[in-house]
């Protein structure tokens, strides 16, 4: 069984949509998970009346105390200073041995911040990785680093790839998954600096690296070469990328929508491969425990996929793995 | 009037689009320009027979001889060892004062190379930046740098910005173009360490600077700030976003279309804006000449387009502005 603590006041539509999102997830999961509820009492009690939790599922949640609230754009910094928030508190939990797992849609940074504080980083890393799903032509893709590390260095790429490749294999199903690094040409030597050390370093790495893989061959999920499970490439690049897709696919399909004269929301919301709360929250990387990252604005289906993200991750070891895999020596 | 140089063997569909495209634009652009069709006489003369060039345009065609051809997969520094291939006789005829610009779908790489050793680069510089029109959802967007140079400091980046905004003025007509600095966030603050140190220089620059801008403000044309006409970034970046951009569009296009049960290829060609052929070609700035990069699959239509763009910055004397920006000083 699981204990999967959700921070109920994290996200453009919290309470409401962490709360709904539980009682979503609950009716789902086996009867032996339960969620742990992390924020107001009297909040969360409101809206647990208000949303009519059926006894069976009320049963499975319980309700841990944290009076402050963490604002989506307070800086980490700032935001950490109280002991006594959501994020602090959910996260506590599980150093404690009282939590298997936290969720939230709330403020990155923060919760950022606060995993690398509570949960303690896996030993030879300096930051923590997000790896984020994207949507292709054929199966989804990881990219990874999403934004957590704006200057990398190779050896950091390597271990991007090394947690890429446990998340694909945990979380995605993918058996010896096949490693792209993000470069500007397929060939060895084309790239910047870093990215040039780097491919040579995960020649020799043992994991399954294809090589250099190029923008194009992202929403393609494939280069010229075969399939891809993850791609590497630092968090400046991986956030400019994960931002710029979510922005263009709007953008195109209004264009269709205008030139077929209709309605763009109409065509949007039938794109079920465009609608990020199929794509679930993603597990911060690098932690030793699970911390999953919804998107600031997911509604009660986000939510709902994010806990199974979570209890995913807990079912498969993805944190004890990831570490073996962290620790591999280039010659394993 | 102007004499534009084309490279007549160069790109995926030479020597027929470059000569088709050459009289496409003939036919549409004022009498007194002429074209410079330069390659293979016997090729050239046989394509133009074959084509069946009207007299009045076939007057306004000189051919000029380069025997040799370089091959689009060449590494630049084999193909420039010829020195009578197309590309490098298409270019020595600007500083021998015998053209105006040259416009070649070739091998980019080889072009770039022999741009910056026939035309050489501007004082100051140590590279010349490609720069790439972006379609978006309000007006074209200039992003560069598009691949030229992987590896940026904080100044090239500000170097950037001078020439993106004089391409932004010449060849996009936008008076006092609003500049954006590409990163992870839009507060100075954020991005990696030439990013935050090129923010702070271009603060004081003297240009139009907006601040930083994100991944999804390209495809929307603007950020919450407002418009913008040009994004800076280095070329790792702008090249893994251009062709992320070139392979996500028709990925959306084909998700709508199995949506509607309709053919996306018919859905695409409706799509003007993702039609590159339309936005022409991308003069590499930095070089003291016109060169104009054509993608290598251009078409007759886009060769007509690059050949407009060519057209433009000789008119616009836009070689002349990006020296007098180029050398403005910080408080100019």
């Amino acid at each position: 069984l699981a204990r999967i603590a959700l921070d109920a006041m994290g996200g453009d539509h919290a309470p409401r949509a962490a709360i709904a999102g539980a009682l979503l997830a609950l009716a789902e999961l086996p009867a032996a998970h339960t969620i742990q509820l992390v924020g107001q009492p009297s909040v969360i009690e409101a809206e647990l009346d208000e949303l009519a939790a059926p006894p069976p599922q009320r049963a499975r949640i319980e309700v841990v105390a944290a009076p402050d609230v963490i604002g989506m754009t307070d800086k980490p910094s700032v935001a950490l200073r109280s002991k006594a928030s959501s994020m602090v508190v959910g996260l506590e939990l599980q150093p404690r041995g009282l939590s298997d797992a936290f969720v939230s849609a709330g403020n990155t940074g923060a919760q950022m911040a606060a995993s690398m504080r509570i949960l303690k980083l896996m030993p030879g890393l300096e930051r923590p990785a997000i790896g984020t799903v994207f949507p292709t032509a054929l199966k989804p893709v990881l990219v990874l680093d999403s934004g957590a590390n704006v200057d990398c260095s190779a050896e950091e790429l390597v271990q991007f790839a090394r947690l890429g490749s446990v998340y694909a294999e945990d979380l995605l199903n993918r058996p010896n998954p096949v490693i792209g690094l993000l470069s500007v040409g397929e060939e060895d030597e084309k790239g910047n600096a870093v990215v040039k050390e780097a491919n040579a370093m995960l020649r020799t790495s043992g994991l399954n690296f294809q090589g250099n893989v190029e923008g194009r061959d992202i929403p393609l999920g494939q280069s010229e070469r075969g399939p891809i499970d993850v791609v590497v490439c630092d968090g400046f690049v991986g956030n400019v990328l994960l931002k710029f897709y979510e922005s263009i696919a709007p953008v195109v399909t209004r264009w269709i929508g205008e030139g077929l004269k209709m309605d763009p929301k109409q065509l949007q919301r039938g794109l079920a491969q465009l609608d990020y709360s199929e794509h679930g929250g993603a597990p911060l990387l690098g932690v030793q425990g699970v911390s999953i990252i919804s998107h600031g604005k997911s509604n009660d289906r986000a939510i709902k996929n994010a806990i199974r993200v979570a209890l995913r991750a807990v079912e498969s070891h993805m944190t004890e793995h990831a570490a073996r895999r962290l620790s591999q020596s280039v010659s394993a």
